[in-house]
């Protein structure tokens, strides 16, 4: 049996940003563990990490379930390495009426982009608070990511703003409770679209302007994922905002 | 049959602020509308708002339940008027380390404290959007209930924060939506212990300020609400704090 | 001589906001004194509240200069009476580009819209701390006319942002150390057009939305600060937003 | 005659923080300028970065004073070259009730920590919005020194507060004008002691906890400006905070 590795999980490792995330995780040594509810939409990314010379374990997982979650990352830990880095960065957004909104939807986006959160945290959490502090290091380091939802409830916004808001919410105390145990807790609000499919497909407009940088490379916003993970203890930052040059806000 | 009247429906409403709130109501001269699980821990805020002259109706729902809530609010509407003014004012914190918050206990926070807010508001607001502008006036009031939390997630408030920064993100987005329309949605941040059986049980040195009003008393704080319905719609407000003189903030 | 009255010092006493709010302490009982830099300009506020059977008293003064705005201090609690409140509401807003912005400018939008409040600020407060608390009663109220720049700075907004957020500031600050001495801190963000001669000149379309009570009537927030003022101890506000109905916000 | 440089302009290169971020951008093969009251007080520094084998220069200026700002700006673009960079770093925070400040220090607060702010982001930006966008790059950085006042006020920091919050105004308005134009505005609220010779000499119990990485080393405050220079312009941040992870906050 292979000596166990450090290991980054990222929980919803879509195609872009958290896809990005992963490959620049593995690039820095990492055992990268990616999950989505499909294993299928996993390996292409699996693949890539691994001809670039990475390590890359794919899970399906259901991140609102809890004892997918808890079965996740017993499994991680026992069989890949200790979870030193969580991401968590499933969310989607579906603008609607309060009028119009039915309650299941209200709900699935709370379940995806808030409880799913909490899951994750709390069980990566458990581990981290359980191990040593190495000497003027910390125990790990798990990151949230947000949007312009975080920060203020938009007219149709009410459920994923809801989400991102209480979301933020969690950043926030669990950042205040285990920072002080060795643990960095932190909040990146992504404002702006990202290079993404979805955004190439559904919003040509706005993707035009990736020719002049007006949309947020993936690749970038993981550089700031890995930045804060490198961040000296003396230091740390709990939330820092991300937007395209050109971009209202 | 007696000829509709309008209605006050106050979501919500136990022995301290939500009952407050329904009297104040009340004795405005609205038929009030008084909602807990429980049919029977209403009836003493029934009889005395009956004592003092006013008209109230109470309605045992869970306002977690979507088919309660569209119930009640089209009984409500079809036996005793419209729904002029909504208060949503539920929620219950029980602190907890998130290294020991469980998954049900998160989820209930969020499904009593926020959810149930979506529902009511939703619903009411649907009733609302319907009906006439009356000349200079507004179509109704809906008024959430908030507190520190809703601002900051502090340690160990990850659950309570969660569902308090959704409810306000729903506050704002339906204000943001729902304001043009002529409907005044509002968020009342209450800063501070109240007075409450629950305060003095549990914190009797807390309690003790009372005698120096450095606990919130619940009719003023119903007298906030009666204010914010009152305005004219030039000078609407959407956010106001209360906590008492001698509150650390 | 007469004996001393409550008195109420409205700095800024404009023809809208200010004007309404002097009239509004008037008609409560309150010996109210006006400031602005020119006397001439006062006389039509202290004639109309003289005629409606209220009291009035007009100074002049700068209140950017130390020594003016003790002296007027000094000249109300001795000749008129104890100031019970202050109202700050002084503030003009010329945008620009922070590239054509003059440090002449910059400096004065700051020097009459901080600067100022700060002075008059600390002389009231100074007196007020002086006086005996009332049995279940406050010391006095101290409030600060905000605006939508005092929450965000926007483009071509430095000058007046600036100085509204260090408004802001000082308001926070001063509630929270003279709070638990019995002085009443508040801080009014007006988000909106205010029914002015200026605007009416100026943006006569935005004018016209008067008609549908789209922009803000002074006695409503004149209205507002009354409420403040009149609020019990146990259940202060600090901050507290107005704006129209339909106002995108 | 030398070709002219890129240079980094630091405004308050005091001894800790102010002095990092002039060696990190130095090491980065800047020119780099450093500005203090005293140029007696610049010549260790200069001296340290020319014996690492980096350019400096050291000009006397009052920060305050509009002539002095200008001449200052002119005189580093004509001989040393382009200012690619400037940070404004100065800010002095002394503690007083608003009882017993007075309107002079409470002026000169504001004058140093936002009015100076002011002078040498407006002269520096008319700099840069003159030249040219490089292809896929940016015309150049403008970072402002926050700290945790800039967020809140607390009792007894009136005047630090104001002046912060001000500065964080006029950071946000520049980055909502100057963004797209290809100017980078960022503000980074630092939150905690940092390590310097004040923090040794006056708070040694709060200095004890650098053992434990409970201060902020400046070095790793400096990092941070360099990174926020260096990011891509699809994702730009615009404010970050730091703070040790022990901070309570």
């Amino acid at each position: 049996m292979a000596a166990l590795q450090k290991a980054a999980l990222i929980v919803g490792a879509g195609d872009a940003t958290g896809g990005a995330i992963a490959r620049r995780f593995a690039r820095e040594g990492f055992a990268t563990c990616v999950t989505r509810r499909s294993l299928d939409k996993l390996q292409p990314l699996v693949a890539q990490i691994e001809a670039d010379g990475g390590r890359a374990h794919a899970f399906a997982c259901d991140a609102r379930k809890e004892e997918e979650v808890v079965a996740l990352v017993e499994q991680i830990e026992s069989t890949i390495g200790p979870i030193e880095v969580m991401v968590f960065n499933i969310g989607a957004n579906v603008p609607e009426s309060i009028l119009n909104e039915t309650a299941r939807k209200y709900f699935k986006v709370w379940e995806m982009a808030c409880f799913s959160g909490f899951l994750n945290g709390r069980e990566v959490a458990k581990r981290m608070v359980a191990r040593e502090i190495p000497q003027g290091g910390h125990r790990g380091t798990i990151i949230f990511t947000g949007a312009t939802a975080s920060l203020r409830g938009a007219a149709n916004f009410g459920a994923f703003s809801g989400a991102k808001m209480a979301l933020r919410a969690l950043a926030q105390s669990m950042a205040r409770e285990l920072g002080p145990q060795g643990i960095h807790v932190a909040h990146v609000v992504v404002d702006g679209a990202i290079d993404t499919e979805f955004i190439r497909s559904n919003f040509p407009e706005r993707y035009a302007l990736k020719e002049s940088d007006g949309i947020l490379n993936p690749d970038h916003i993981a550089d700031t994922y890995w930045m804060l993970h490198s961040q000296p203890r003396d230091a740390w930052t709990h939330e820092i905002d991300l937007r395209p040059w050109s971009e209202k806000f």
